[in-house]
């Protein structure tokens, strides 16, 4: 006599450097799954719940400099809290597939790495206040050099992410690239510089996959 | 041949229930060691730099309840830390003598105690992110009552703290004491239930005593 099994949510991630197309990528899954008839919770970060976007906008907005490398990694886990605390948790509780555009991963590599090496004290910070990690991480792998041209052809005003050179997008493409060596259970690594549809078709199959084989 | 000794900063926090004298104290201090042509910053948490002032707005304005414990810890440590950067530590480096009214003690007890048992977590996230600790630390001791009289007859926008019954005065009276046995190296307690001129004429003599026996 076994119990009906409660539903079972998932947290994907997306990750990739910048003009790698993971967002058009998030947003193509969720409305596969929703097609499917799937509860889907689309997100981002930095952002994703009421109080993590003020947190955003208090980070991104003004000069550049403003915060040091530590505090911009306090506030990015301030935001990331209250965006696991408010979204993700809730909806992952509930037996909903939550797509999430960047997560800590992002802080591992553009707080961890390119603002010098600290890569320690943002594990140790997500170790202690937020913990989660993704069920599965979708890397779109990208040419350094193709990213920083479709990003740049999008600017906004928040376009401090963007503000790097093909060396530093370079040195990200091959930080992610570690880090889906470092986490092989739950990184997939898609390359993505092909048609936008031919990439979509890879992240629904490794999804379905994933989401098959974890019942 | 010794070389001429570099000027030795100093800092000095004040602690306390809301209501119990210590952003006055500090002041009156502040103005006592000016009148001895000491070169004294002035200054108060959270808050006490132009981006730890923004992150104070964001934490006090709005729902007292918007942000999670774990939230405003992360919040108050980033404000601390650019507080840190960019006040307190160029003033000490530059031989100044720095007072705060409110420092990492008051997270330990209003974060760390009276919004459930996080002191551990703190604790951590100060030693990972904030590392400094005060050179003295003068508690202004006061009766809750006489403390909530005096903190609600001055209320504010900001008056979250000061939105506590008298139990949870009683409480962090205790827990402020409780530090005080803690960290008896740098602690001062000083009776705050006087007239003001009484409790400045002690402040002003265990200061002088700090800063005779410290060089």
């Amino acid at each position: 006599m076994s119990q009906p099994r409660p539903p079972r949510g998932t947290f994907i991630t997306f990750e990739g450097i910048d003009g790698s197309g993971k967002s058009t990528q998030a947003r193509l899954l969720a409305d596969h799954l929703r097609g499917e008839g799937r509860d889907v919770v689309l997100t981002r970060e930095p952002g994703g719940s009421a109080g993590a976007e003020e947190i955003r906008a208090l980070v991104l907005q003004g000069d550049p400099d403003r915060w040091s490398a530590e505090t911009e990694i306090l506030l990015f886990t301030a935001a990331r809290r209250d965006h696991l605390e408010r979204t993700i948790n809730p909806a992952i509780a509930a037996g909903k597939i939550v797509i999430c555009d960047r997560f800590a991963d992002s802080t591992r590599m553009y707080q961890g790495l390119s603002r010098g090496d600290l890569r320690t004290t943002v594990d140790q910070l997500h170790t202690l206040m937020i913990g989660r990690e993704p069920d599965l991480t979708v890397l779109i792998d990208m040419d350094p050099a193709t990213g920083l041209a479709r990003a740049k052809s999008r600017q906004t005003a928040e376009e401090r992410f963007e503000d790097f050179g093909t060396d530093l997008q370079a040195q990200m493409r091959a930080g992610f690239l570690g880090l889906a060596r470092e986490f092989p259970d739950r990184f997939r690594t898609i390359d993505g510089d092909r048609a936008m549809d031919a990439v979509a078709a890879d992240v629904t199959r490794t999804v379905s996959d994933h989401l098959a084989s974890s019942g």
